[in-house]
């Protein structure tokens, strides 16, 4: 086998047996092809795109090329992920719900990169807590609580991190088998029975029209089910962000919220869909009885006793579920103001993560540090109508001095009709 | 302007500005674009192609990346260019008529790789020639006789170099429009006045079929004419060999022959037909009165007559002209011979090249020695009929011991029809 000859069949639309592509991902990982091959082969794919089982050929490939997670866990193991949205905190409510009704959610993650945030962040800013466990401490958390939470381990998918890098650098990542196989390698690595994904759609998110979306989502759920994984893709909307809340530490309130029963609207309804298709796909009953179960988990406070039991195992601050004042607290804040009397149609959440970004809470390179109590509170979302001098949303951070930027950014995501704007001559 | 952004519009097929090509050029050559990056941008025009301005300005920034050649040349100056096929030996046929004729013809030529030959190659067989002359003294030759042959010169069109070297490597030689850029950056390099392209297609040329040679001959030619050069691009076929004689000296034979009037036929038709070309390009006439011009050039003995004092200015014995067995000889010989009656229908000119190349008279790999008396001389062409017995081909080395793998090979690459083989039964 050589590199010409298999970057010459995707080139022309050949069908690529496993072999090939196991050769192709294990020789690219180890340094034996250079990344000049893998760059063409990866244009000639995202431009000829790859067969299903050749998308399942390369996940597998990408998923064995390095160290696969066996956990002793208890029952029955679920993983969840999203595509990454403004505003996402679903994880930090699921988890506490599907481990109340009786399942192992094992979630490995990892940190946030542009203008999406990543879980592993967000927990850190509970005052003391911990993602850099043992391995033994998080299966022993994992016993005691059902939820626990650890920062990707750098043995994952190595050829992954590798061909992500590169397509990243020439502009081979929008291709629907590359994501899906980069997505499931490392989900098929973490090795839970059940895994629910959330694909997103909209303005913040990667996929931007529905149809797309539900495309990558059908691929992932048959690579999922092709290694003989418990799977569900649900397809959900980004065109607005998913609750309040944006930011580190105003996500983790947000989410405390809802499972204190006192944030009800669309990150609550997510949740529940997403929690009773884990529940479902762990066996738990229909449809209809898991989210019957989710939403008892919540009412009864057993998620939220299963969450705050889950911080103070991995060191952190239990209180804060009882008090989300007790959560860091920004320096400054600004109010964002309606300059004229508007509808607002629609919020565009690209430009509210960047503004969140902004604000110092997103870092735009791997390693940057972050600032966990910067981000945004909306006050409005698509349909209201405000009138001048309302507040929109409020902007939080410890960069007191210039909110100028980021009040822009955030003025320019929303669009709107102008009301009164043509009053009739009288 | 970053490579990313241009990766992605010919990924998208939308059309580059001429700035943007030129910018990937230079900085891909000074180094400062990746390989990876410049091979991820050719799979994406190998699938999308180029527009005709694309392929200019790709053409013209290559071409500007090195030395552009300013000869101090007498009249005017005329270059050819074949796309390379087996047993073509037109050069050393046509640039004598040509400077016969009153055109400067200063031929810059490579070195042959795989199955195909290079002038450089077959005039070196010639005792004593020099290929590697100082500027000044090729520009004597060339004031002095009209034709002159030069090694060519590694400062021209580096960005062709390690371009095509990229495209060997990630299978992105098959582009119509960057094998027409990787051939015109060269000969706009050499900027001659006049230049004739002869595109060959066939089981021995790298077009298979007609129309693509005739697309890449059309596009060449506007690439020409888009700088201001006299250009015209011929389509001829390769599914024979050109002439009977295959290897370097052979080679060097018959096109004395030609020129000595004693061999006419399919390549002595070419030759004329495309120097004929030159010297319209040129202004010598109507393509009727050229060719006259071409013939009588031959039959005068005056076409000849440059080649001799060619030959003698460059270092090389001369009286090969008039006694071609003066030529270096092969130390053994052995004949191909026909096992059964039939009729030849077809002769695979590539596996006839590979074979001329395994008897020594090729090299696979660059700076490879070669034995400059070895080759073929085909006794045969499509439409004879033989008997068994018959002598199709003889084969020339100085490696002795083996013809055998060579012998198989060449009778390979005969397609016949068995005569007599079903007779019926009396």
């Amino acid at each position: 086998m050589n590199a010409i000859d298999i970057i010459n069949k995707t080139k022309k639309a050949i069908t690529l047996t496993d072999d090939e592509i196991r050769w192709l991902v294990e020789n690219y990982t180890n340094g034996e092809i250079p990344d000049y091959q893998m760059s063409a082969w990866l244009m000639a794919v995202r431009l000829n795109g790859l067969t299903e089982e050749e998308t399942k050929s390369l996940t597998y490939a990408m998923r064995d090329s390095g160290e696969i997670i066996r956990l002793k866990a208890e029952g029955i193991t679920a993983d969840k992920h999203s595509t990454g949205g403004v505003g996402d905190k679903t994880t930090l409510i699921i988890g506490p719900i599907a481990a109340a009704c009786g399942i192992c959610v094992a979630k490995m993650s990892g940190r946030g990169l542009g203008h999406t945030g990543g879980t592993i962040d967000k927990l850190e800013s509970i005052s003391g807590f911990r993602t850099e466990l043992p391995v033994d401490e998080f299966e022993r958390i994992l016993r005691k609580t059902g939820f626990a939470v650890i920062s990707q381990s750098g043995e994952l998918c190595p050829a992954d991190k590798k061909m992500y890098d590169l397509r990243n650098a020439t502009g081979t990542v929008d291709s629907i088998p590359l994501i899906a196989a980069s997505i499931m390698s490392k989900k098929l690595a973490v090795n839970a029975d059940c895994l629910v994904l959330d694909v997103k759609y909209g303005s913040g998110a990667f996929m931007k029209t529905r149809e797309s979306a539900q495309q990558l989502a059908d691929l992932m759920e048959k690579i999922g089910k092709g290694a003989e994984k418990r799977c569900k893709a649900e397809v959900t909307d980004m065109d607005s962000p998913l609750g309040l809340n944006i930011g580190n530490a105003l996500e983790v309130a947000e989410a405390i919220e809802v499972l204190q029963g006192k944030v009800k609207g669309k990150l609550y309804d997510t949740s529940i869909q997403l929690a009773a298709d884990m529940l479902q796909l762990a066996g738990k009953g229909s449809y209809e009885e898991c989210v019957k179960m989710a939403v008892e988990a919540v009412d009864s406070g057993r998620a939220l006793d299963v969450l705050r039991e889950t911080i103070k195992l991995q060191g952190g601050d239990p209180s804060v579920c009882d008090d989300v004042s007790l959560l860091p607290v920004a320096r400054c804040s600004y109010e964002v103001r309606a300059v004229q009397d508007m509808k607002i149609i629609r919020i565009n959440c690209e430009e509210i993560g960047m503004t969140s970004l902004l604000l110092g809470a997103g870092r735009l390179c791997k390693g940057d540090p972050i600032d966990m109590t910067a981000g945004i509170i909306m006050h409005v979302g698509p349909g209201d109508s405000v009138s001048t001098g309302d507040t929109l949303m409020t902007l939080y951070s410890t960069l007191c001095s210039d909110f100028s930027d980021a009040a822009v950014r955030a003025l320019n995501a929303i669009d709107f009709e102008s009301v009164n704007c043509h009053k009739p001559l009288t």
